[in-house]
């Protein structure tokens, strides 16, 4: 795909050379979302951080982002806060906004919402979750994770064999991420989900027809051996009929450190995308694999800065000349990114 | 009027002088607006951006414009989330806050609020809309956006001829424009609203006596020909006494492609203080005008910006030296701000 | 203390050298926060302004000093926009945000979140209050106005006699103080509340075995004569068991002009951490001590823009670059701040 000015609304926009090029720009960044270099290549450019749903983390990450690439941000943090409330349409608001910054990071609760609101808008637009639909940077990220991980294995993207943990008929994220794999060669998708939550069936035919391996799971341990990545995610306790029918799942795909030394493969990678629920009841990880080294989580939230740096750079073509606006670090910062590479 | 060290609190404040000085300034503005430079002439300047009230469009356009400037923007977006909830007056508020920055933007809820935290604040204080009283910022983003389509058409701002519609009994717009239009020679002010909602006797006598020629219709058709302007506001019909009252009124003032072509001289200029409601029921301006050349209402919002940057240099004595600060721009930019000069 | 790179989480942290390090950065810091020059030390920084809990002046208070030492602020709001109120633990919260800044300011309704998310943070932490339990920045920029006061009186910090008014009992700013003078050299404290609502007795027996002098009163007049500083703080009536127990004390500690006048000695200064209530029911302080010169309330809270700026500078290693980054004002600023010295 071509980047420049373009709106990232969907996974389906890429393909393997431009989730490359994504990733090179992404390498390229670390040594600013690190705090090595500073780069100001992005001076006076504004970001509208439109989150028009709760989020700390994404609307963060998004925001530190642009920062780090020098420029300004300005931001919505809630729907009721806005001119929608007065029955403006999103197309109104698009024009409106596109006239005041020079890109646009939006998430609304309503699926299709963002693409209907960069319809109109005269500067490029990113997806940041437009409700189930879809979440592009996320799965970026997962991507670029698992990318690196692999790396320092010495391993590459292919033949990638993957577990993936809790609800995966409703989660976004899920989603997004098995499209995104399914552009590289045989992997194995292992899917560990109550029957109630499991991938639809056309996407895993799809899978299949792709030449990828996809396997089913109802229990976790089952599935969690022989495979490079362990991916969980939240199951949604509410889509259950009754807390009945959820009890009987609860504790099924809980992974702690005795399960993983008993089942896993050494340095089998354990991501999720967080937040994940850390209330005793809730817990899909259990604190005690917070030494393991393995346990990927905040290299993945680490990893949404570069890649959201990489997108901002790439849509607005400043790609090439971030070095050349790069500057020393003046104060204190801690060596605080863990390397695996 | 003085510029520098001033609040901008009313369009009484402003003379023919004045507002000529402005615009001059807003016209610089246009190659920093329209992200052909940068300016770094607010480097280090502070502003603080208190909506007391929900606000996305104006609030992020004050931001933007002085992010535009190279300054940054600190905000507060909630009455709630505010020392006044805890019982601190206004002037206290005003006391404190003036310590922190350069320049303060304040929307309020009510009437004299802004004027009352003017009074003890110790840098200066732009209102951006104390309840039903003045929004002096939207008034003159109007007048400016006339005088530029009316420059386009070769014509000046005296012996205009302007349509005014709907609700013009509450709308704190059309009153401050009203007002601003009366500075230039005799204006042809075409009312048009059901009589509940009708502009105050008084305004209509004061434009008469001023030498302006005023007008009042009930029906849409026979105010929109023979103006240089149709200014449509919305009909807030929770002001009638019950919706059947309200339902006589519901489609006499909406503007379509259909009716613009037959009645309306060609040339016309749509405006619109937005946002509109665009819900079937309430449309006021009918999505088929979008293709309209002469629909000025993103250029109204496009304009904003340049009038509220100018207002910022001119009140912090910088209009000088923006260009003296300016920059190229190095990232992408679309060529989105449509031309009629 | 070794201030770089080090979270700032309770005044216990400090003794007489590190707080005499505080201060001087912080009167290094004045031609900056009072818009003489800029400085651009920290360009390129990014502060997470996380407040979990409503505030206005604190929360500007620390962005725009962050601001003035040339850095950038993202900033979160509310409780329920985030990603807490989906389960996650405050420790996985700080491990992902302290990967998106060089630095953090939090401000947390629970006793001692604050020091549990500094724990697995991996950039410095800086207390904006946690709940009752602290809330260091309030009792330092109170601390430093006291030393300021005194200055310009040609006094020093020992044998300092000062009158603490209100609620003793719950309030932080309170207690924090008291710790923080003890520092000094035969502090006479005197405090001035109802029964109810006095100095833990613990607190007391501390100070007077630390060689300081305590007494107690019940009525304010006996208590702020012969002192160099009155502390007022709001007396919580929702504390007291019913409305007419309050009422009892409803009065007896509001201070106004002709109390001074004749209870105080010349030049005493008047203190309040602020906001303060100014409704008439509550006000204990009344309006007509505004023309007082020695109401320091407001210097109080210009002091904390110095006293922020100052442990940015401390925490981040940069307080001897300042003025090497050091730039001219080119905007109009009012002769705003009032000198004692």
């Amino acid at each position: 795909m071509e980047f420049v000015g373009s709106h990232i609304l969907s996974v389906d926009q890429f393909d393997r050379g431009s989730i490359q090029r994504i990733f090179d720009v992404a390498d390229d960044m670390a040594p600013y979302a690190h705090r090595e270099r500073i780069t100001r290549v992005l001076e006076g450019a504004i970001l509208s951080n439109m989150f028009f749903e709760p989020s700390t983390r994404t609307r963060i990450s998004f925001g530190c982002a642009f920062n780090m690439l020098g420029g300004e941000v300005r931001e919505t943090t809630e729907v009721k806060a806005s001119a929608l409330a007065k029955g403006e349409s999103l197309t109104d608001t698009a024009r409106v906004l596109s006239g005041y910054s020079d890109v646009i990071v939006m998430r609304h609760p309503e699926a299709g919402s963002v693409g209907e609101f960069a319809s109109t808008s005269r500067v490029p637009v990113l997806n940041a979750g437009d409700g189930p639909n879809e979440h592009p940077t996320q799965a970026l990220l997962d991507l670029y994770t698992i990318r690196k991980e692999m790396e320092s294995r010495g391993r590459g993207m292919d033949y990638l064999r993957i577990a993936l943990i809790g609800d995966l008929k409703y989660g976004r994220a899920v989603h997004s991420l098995c499209k995104l794999l399914a552009l590289y060669e045989r992997v194995h998708y292992k899917l560990i989900a109550p029957p109630e939550l499991g991938l639809q069936e056309e996407t895993i035919e799809d899978l299949r027809e792709a030449g990828h391996q996809v396997s089913l799971h109802h229990q976790m341990e089952s599935g969690i051996d022989h495979v490079d990545i362990v991916y969980v995610t939240r199951t949604q306790e509410e889509r259950f009929p009754n807390q009945a029918e959820a009890d009987k799942y609860r504790g099924l795909f809980r992974l702690n450190q005795a399960i993983y030394t008993q089942h896993c493969e050494p340095n089998t990678v354990i991501m999720h995308p967080l937040p994940r629920d850390s209330r005793a009841m809730a817990q899909e990880l259990d604190d005690d694999l917070i030494e393991n080294p393995n346990l990927a989580i905040f290299r993945q939230t680490d990893n949404g800065v570069l890649v959201r740096m990489a997108l901002f750079a790439l849509v607005l073509d400043v790609a090439d000349q971030v070095h050349n606006h790069a500057k020393p670090v003046t104060w204190y910062t801690a060596r605080r990114f863990a390397r695996r590479d």
